[in-house]
């Protein structure tokens, strides 16, 4: 039996999301499905996180447990050319020692959030960017930014099927920029609640409208209270970076 | 009469290419449909080049004429409404003088190929990139392209179906530099033959894999002779940048 890590981009577009579900396409069943056609087994893929329906993912982590003997480069081939058309890309294979799990492992997440702020719909990035016409202010959005970042209760923008222990997380990063049309926000954690991202990106881009002042964001993360959160941004602009380990 | 400068962003996927077609969809014919249902006029959409199918446009421009009275805003929102789900955006619609042309006033047009360059193909770029899967050594390809700045005959570089009354051509610049598992391929010039960007990335492709060396690209360049070609770079990693007006 070996032990694999995969890292995987993917469209989250067609997706119910990373989990397997009842209900629809997953990421995980079709990267199980793919794996069981090539060793006869039945491999359960086990990722670093799960995105919700319609997030994207640049890489991924995930492990799986293999009994046939398969070189990384078979690995990553195979599954690429059993995945398509869906569009799912398993970027690297390689050995994992026997302890090593891709969530109780990862020491770190990252994310990406993309917003084009500008009059026009996409065309190119369909499906891809949250598209906000309004002009927002990225300088204010920044500001109430800072005021996320560090050690705090973050029950205000945490999901109601929120599985964590603990509402308390350390936001290591929340950096918000403007390059061009887009406004990108960078997030970074040891860990995240559900919804966590898109509910901060969301009363971000009310303080980008001027409808919140960045101070607003110390009140509602002080509230301590789901109802005082804005809204969550939609998924289609929220990539899972990366996973960070030891 | 009001002559109208429009700035585009355009997918290339789903047209048999800019200009209007018997046999499928192109984006002139989109436009000009929505155009008609917005003024109950005919207008006709003339733009600065004529991408094939399956070329991208960041910001095409193009001029029409219309009758109605239109202000900026209603004009560019009307079309984005009207074309949708095709994957066009009308960025600005600006009044232009009369004699204005989007293709005869345009004094350079710059495009952009992008390639991915690695093992595992794409999944959120999938038909916006030319996935190569075997190394490309991008310096060796810059040396190639820096042979072909310059006043040359670009016959080598020619398709078949050319229009265009001389092969002789200036191109300004064709950089090549990697960055990350991308080659970006930059490209200006006052104007290029037909499938000229995409025979010249095809032929430093060519020399990235080793095939050719840089100085083979000159030897290309000096035979000009169509069969002395590469081969052309498929068309989903080309993008129309901007044209560039006095």
């Amino acid at each position: 039996m070996t032990r694999w890590r995969l890292t995987i981009e993917y469209d989250g577009g067609p997706f119910m999301g990373w989990q397997r579900q009842e209900h629809g396409p997953s990421v995980q069943q079709a990267l199980e499905e793919a794996l069981a056609r090539m060793t006869g087994e039945l491999p359960a893929v086990h990722g670093a996180g799960r995105t919700d329906a319609g997030v994207h993912a640049l890489a991924m982590s995930a492990h799986v447990e293999i009994e046939k003997n398969l070189t990384e480069h078979r690995l990553r081939e195979g599954v690429n050319a059993l995945v398509r058309p869906q569009p799912i890309s398993v970027l690297a294979a390689e050995h994992a020692p026997d302890d090593w799990h891709a969530r109780f492992s990862c020491v770190g997440r990252r994310y990406l959030y993309r917003i084009l702020n500008r009059r026009a719909p996409p065309a190119l990035d369909r499906g891809r960017v949250w598209h906000v016409a309004m002009p927002l202010d990225a300088q204010a959005m920044a500001e109430g930014a800072a005021m996320l970042v560090g050690r705090h209760d973050f029950t205000t923008f945490r999901s109601a099927h929120c599985q964590s222990d603990s509402p308390v997380k350390t936001l290591d990063r929340l950096d918000v920029r403007r390059e061009g049309d887009e406004i990108l926000i960078e997030a970074a954690a040891r860990s995240f609640l559900h919804h966590q991202v898109r509910s901060m990106v969301g009363c971000l881009a009310l303080v980008g409208r001027g409808q919140w002042k960045p101070e607003d964001i110390r009140a509602a993360l002080e509230a301590r209270d789901r109802s005082a959160l804005g809204f969550n941004a939609p998924p289609q602009g929220l990539y899972f970076v990366e996973a960070i380990y030891p």
